[in-house]
C-alpha cells in the first residue's frame, strides 16, 4: 500500500472545485470541504476526502440535492427539527448546530433534531462549533445499517457515533467521538484492504457465528455493537446505538433503523421509506448556565491532568485523553501533509476525470 | 442462597420506617422508599432495599443529611445547578427532575446538574417522571471509583451509569439504563457470593492484568469500561463514562473521577475532595418540541416492532427492546412479591435491631 502526501491547501482546493461541479454554492462548497479535510487533518482517514466520490455517485444518482433550502419547520425556544432538504449532511448538519447554538446563547440550550440529510462526516467537527462559544457540544447521527443488534442477525442499525465536546482551559478541550459498534466501519475497511483477521467480537457471519474473517461483512454478516456479546455488554451498545436512532431519526422524522439509505450509491435506498433521509441530533449547552465557565475549565483542567496521571499498567503507555489523539494528528498533519492512500488517490482521480475536475497531482 | 418472599407494601413500609427513624420527613421517606421498591419491582436487586443498610450507615457518620435544603443554586431558563445538601439522592434526584421537567414545559427543554448529592437509585426512575409528560428523559450519575480508564490500573470512574427514556404509544417506553463498564458491580457482587469465575473482560487484578476472580477488586483490581480491552472499545466505555461524570461533577462543582465519595461508609471520603458529594445530570425535553407526540409514538411503535422482529440468531431468543425485562419483572414482582436473598435479610433485620425499627417477618 503507497501513500501520497498533500497539503491541506491542495486537499481543500480540489475538494472545493468537486462540489461546485456538484452545483454547491461557493458557501456549501467551503463549508463541505472544510468537515472532510478537518477529518483528514485529525487522522480519521475514513471520514475525509476519501468518501468525496461517494458523495459524488449519490449526486448522481440525484439523492444529493447541491441547492437544498435548509430551513426549521419545527421549533420552541430551545428545540427545533430542521428539514435538509436532501442537501448534502456536511452543511445540513452545521446549519443545524447553528441553530442550536443560537437558542442556547439565548436560554441556556438548545436542541436540534434533522431529518433529510445525507452523511455528516466527522461528528466532532460539529460538537466543536459549540466549543469556541464555550457551550458543551453534542451531536449524533444514524447510519446505513451495518450493526445487528444483540441475539440478531440481521442488519439493523448504523455504527451511529455520538459525540460530547467540553472545552477545557490551559488543556485541548475533551471531545469524546465514538461509533456505538465495537469497531468502526473503517477499521474494518483496514483489514479487509490488508486481508488480516480481525479481532473476535467485532463481526459475526450471515447467521450470526462470531467471525474474524474481515470480508464477512460482503457476505451478509454483521458489525457488533460495542461490547461485542451479551456476556460483556453488547445490549448496552445496542442501546446507545437506539438512543441515536430514535434522536436523530424517530424524533425528527427521518429514516430509522434498516430503512436508513446506504451510503453507497450502488444500493437503492426502501421502496418504502419510514421519514425522509437519514436523521442528525444535535445540541449545545453554555456552560455558564451551570456554573462560571473559569470554574469549569479549571476542574476539567484539574480532571484531564488527574486522569493522565493515573497509573499506567505499562509505563510507555498512559490514559489517552479522549481528542488528544486527533489534536496530535492534526498538529503534524498541518506541517507535514496529508497521506493519502494509493487506492484512494486513484479513486479520487478518476472521479476528477469523470466530472471534468483538475485532478491531484502526486509529487512522489 | 435462600430466599424470602414480601409484598411490595412490607417492603415499602420497612423502608419508610427506616427513612423516618433516619429523621427524613414523611414526604422524603415515601419518595425515597418508592426509589427503592422500584427497583427492586423492577428486578434491578442490586439498587434496591439492598441498599438500604448502606445508606443508614452513610448517615451514621454524618455523610447523609435527613433534613437537606434542596435548592437551585445557578440557572437560566433552561439550565440549573443544584445543591443536594447533601441529602439522599434518592430525593435530590427528583427534585432535580422536577425542576428539568418544568423548565421543558416552558422552553422545550430543561437540563440540571446536581451537587452535593447521594446515591440516586436507579436511574430509570427519574427518567420515566419525564415520560409522563410526553417529555423525552435524561439521566445519569457518576459514583465511586472502581473503574480503570483502558491503559491504566487505578480505579478512576464509578459504574456511572447513562439511561434514556423514550415514551411510546401502545408499546411500553424505550428506557435505556446502562452502566458504562462491561459489566455493573451487582453482577459482580453475585459472582462473589456464587464463588463462581466471571468472564473475560470484566475485571481486572491489580497489576492491569486480565482476571476473572470475582474476588480481585477486593485485592485491588479494577472493573473494566465497556468495550472490556482496547480492541474492543474499551476507550468508548471510558469516554462515556468520562461524559457522565463531567456532565455530573464537573459541571455542577461535585467530586469527579477519584475523589467521588465512596457509598461504602467504611470507606473514608478523600481529604481534599475537588467538590461537594456526589455529581448526577438530569434532563427532559418535550416530544412535540420537535414533532406531534402522536407521530413520534407511533413511529417509536413501529421501531419497537420492527426491532423485534428481526432475524433473531437462534429462534428462541429473539432481539430485546431496552426496558421490557425490568417491566416483565415489574408485573410478575406485582403479583407473586418481590425475593430478598438470607444475606439481605439478615443484613436489613440486624439494622433495624439497632435502629429500634420493627424487622422483617420472614413467612418461610
Amino acid at each position: 500500500m503507497a501513500f501520497y502526501t498533500f497539503t491541506e491547501d491542495t486537499l481543500r482546493n480540489f475538494t472545493i472545485s468537486t462540489f461546485l461541479k456538484m452545483g454547491c454554492s461557493s458557501e456549501h462548497a467551503k463549508l463541505a470541504a472544510d468537515v472532510l479535510i478537518k477529518s483528514d487533518l485529525r487522522g480519521i482517514d475514513s471520514h475525509g476526502v476519501a468518501r468525496l466520490s461517494g458523495y459524488v455517485r449519490l449526486w448522481e444518482k440525484k439523492r444529493i440535492n447541491p441547492k437544498p433550502n435548509i430551513r426549521i419547520v419545527h421549533e420552541t425556544p430551545t428545540t427545533a427539527t430542521v428539514d435538509g432538504d436532501a442537501g448534502l449532511g456536511l452543511v445540513v448538519a452545521p446549519f443545524a448546530m447553528k441553530v442550536a447554538i443560537e437558542k442556547a446563547e439565548k436560554f441556556g440550550s438548545g436542541w436540534v433534531s434533522v431529518k433529510n440529510s445525507n452523511h455528516f462526516g466527522i461528528a466532532g467537527y460539529h460538537t466543536m462549533l459549540a466549543l469556541e462559544k464555550d457551550m458543551i457540544g453534542f451531536a449524533m447521527t444514524n447510519a446505513s445499517p451495518l450493526v445487528a443488534p444483540t441475539f440478531a442477525n440481521e442488519r439493523m442499525l448504523g455504527t451511529n457515533p455520538m459525540c460530547y465536546a467540553f472545552p477545557a482551559g490551559k488543556f485541548p478541550p475533551v471531545i469524546i467521538d465514538m461509533a456505538t459498534s465495537s469497531a468502526a466501519n473503517g477499521k474494518l475497511e483496514i483489514a479487509q484492504r490488508s486481508g488480516k483477521p480481525v479481532p473476535d467480537g467485532w463481526i459475526q457471519d450471515k447467521n450470526g457465528n462470531p467471525s474474524t474473517d474481515p470480508h464477512e461483512l460482503k457476505k451478509g454478516g454483521s458489525l457488533l455493537p460495542l461490547g461485542s456479546d451479551r456476556d460483556h455488554g453488547s445490549h448496552k451498545g445496542f442501546g446507545l446505538s437506539a438512543t441515536v436512532d430514535i434522536l436523530s431519526a424517530v424524533l425528527s422524522g427521518a429514516n430509522y433503523g434498516p430503512w436508513v439509505p446506504p451510503f453507497v450509491a450502488f444500493l437503492e435506498p426502501s421502496d418504502n421509506p419510514v421519514g425522509e433521509g437519514i436523521g442528525h441530533f444535535l445540541g449545545a449547552m453554555r456552560v455558564d448556565g451551570f456554573r462560571p465557565v473559569d470554574e469549569f475549565k479549571s476542574h476539567l483542567d484539574n480532571w484531564i491532568e488527574r486522569f493522565k496521571s493515573a497509573t499506567p499498567i505499562s509505563p510507555d503507555q498512559g490514559v489517552v485523553i479522549p481528542g488528544e489523539p486527533e489534536l496530535l494528528a492534526e498538529k503534524e498533519r498541518k506541517i507535514s501533509g496529508i497521506p493519502i492512500i494509493d487506492a484512494v488517490y486513484d479513486d479520487l482521480n478518476e472521479m476528477a476525470a469523470k466530472l471534468g475536475v483538475k485532478g491531484l497531482q502526486s509529487k512522489v
